[in-house]
């Protein structure tokens, strides 16, 4: 069994260099003889979804913590994975400027939705494989039961105290807000900043396990994330199959409206 | 002033071939001369944000409507924008493997946060242009505010009721069920799906028409959206500025929160 592992991983890696290998020489090709509509040479990338190499989670989590500094949270874990894919596999990751996805900062430039950290490592996570839906449907589960932010710095820019919170959302003004509570920070103070920097750190690492995971045995996937009671009660009226049939989503129903019969 | 906007609008396109021709012709340099880290030619892509070109919104909306059935909200509406400015411009839009967004659907692989028509067109504006966060936040804010969808396919895959509702929130989970609730369709109807898709071409073509406005005038950008009473008023005590200083979100506070003093 740990062969037959063993040769999984390899041939995930080897298949890895085989397409990105095969891409850079359809690029090269393309450069020199391939002409676009505009009589403009064009470069071919290699198909969706990217080849994907094993990562080193410690190694996405020092990376997508200096990031955070350069571009907030949605940037900094969409940096710390496509950064080192970028490092350790070059093109076509270095295609991507990901930059791109500043605007998750804040839940959305501020509006407090989807943590940017969950959209920046769902970013980078479907484009490196088309099994995604297991992968960031656990990745946002798992963000809403685990204490955060468990990320230590190797050079912290910010001492704060050793304080964690668990958000259950999925919501950037939700996790905030607990934290801020349970820490007594303000929510624009440097130290909630530090906090956020950690927190990314550590989601972009857990994506990188994940995506090891699938990579390695993608049959053997599995999650630690099952929806709250309040999901299946409620949708068992509100959701597709109920008699209201009004609603779908994940998060803990009980949050924000009250339960009623 | 007409002379002085078209030379505005004219310069800005130039700049955007010229940006173009410039990322072309390093790529094909970088093909032939340069060497990464692996012993293989790395190609060079132009820095962020990438070149605009001015974009027509009808066929953004029509193209993110078709997309919207090859892989959902997020994806159709990032694909409208991204894949005309692929059409348009090609290189270095053919760099990105627009499925890469496809998680977004259902406000995050069906958990009902960010609306992700908002979470794709957010990715392409912050593409094309660092002055992404007043864009963004400019279309999150008429999104809450506007009656969807209003946009009639050319060729519609599903007839669907004439009836539009407005979500006064950025939250996927918000805006199914206030429409779901106004035209009395179930969360995983065709129909409600069909709703999904001409909201996605609205917005997709909601972001060209800022994006063109930002890229004409941008000392004249402005929008529709001003906060809602109940966030002023909440964060006059919860905001970074209060006394209480634990929230930061531009969402109606009042949908989930009871008001208190």
């Amino acid at each position: 069994m740990a062969t037959k592992k063993l040769s999984r991983r390899r041939l995930f890696t080897e298949v890895g260099k085989i397409a990105a290998g095969a891409a850079l020489g359809t690029a090269i090709l393309g450069a020199g003889s391939r002409t676009g509509i505009q009589g403009r040479a064009q470069q071919e990338v290699p198909p969706w979804p990217w080849p994907y190499r094993e990562l080193d989670p410690q190694a996405v989590a020092e990376r997508a913590y200096e990031a955070y500094y350069e571009g907030h949270c949605c940037y900094g874990a969409f940096e710390g994975l496509i950064g080192e894919l970028r490092e350790q596999v070059g093109e076509p990751y270095t295609f991507i400027p990901t930059k791109m996805m500043e605007y998750g900062k804040g839940g959305g430039v501020g509006w407090g939705t989807l943590c940017g950290a969950l959209n920046g490592a769902s970013a980078a996570i479907t484009l490196v494989t088309g099994d995604y839906t297991r992968v960031v449907n656990e990745l946002i589960g798992w963000y809403t039961i685990t204490p955060m932010p468990a990320y230590k710095p190797t050079s912290p820019k910010l001492e704060i105290p050793d304080v964690t919170s668990v958000s259950e959302s999925p919501l950037c003004h939700v996790s905030v807000t607990k934290w801020c509570n349970a820490a007594g920070f303000g929510s624009k103070s440097p130290e909630r900043k530090e906090r956020c920097a950690r927190l990314t750190a550590q989601v972009a690492a857990h994506a990188a396990e994940l995506l090891n995971q699938i990579a390695e045995r993608p049959e053997e996937f599995s999650g630690v994330w099952t929806p709250p009671a309040s999901v299946e009660e409620c949708l068992s009226c509100h959701g597709p199959h109920g008699t209201v049939a009004n609603v779908f989503g994940k998060m803990d129903c009980l949050m924000c409206h009250e339960r009623h019969r």
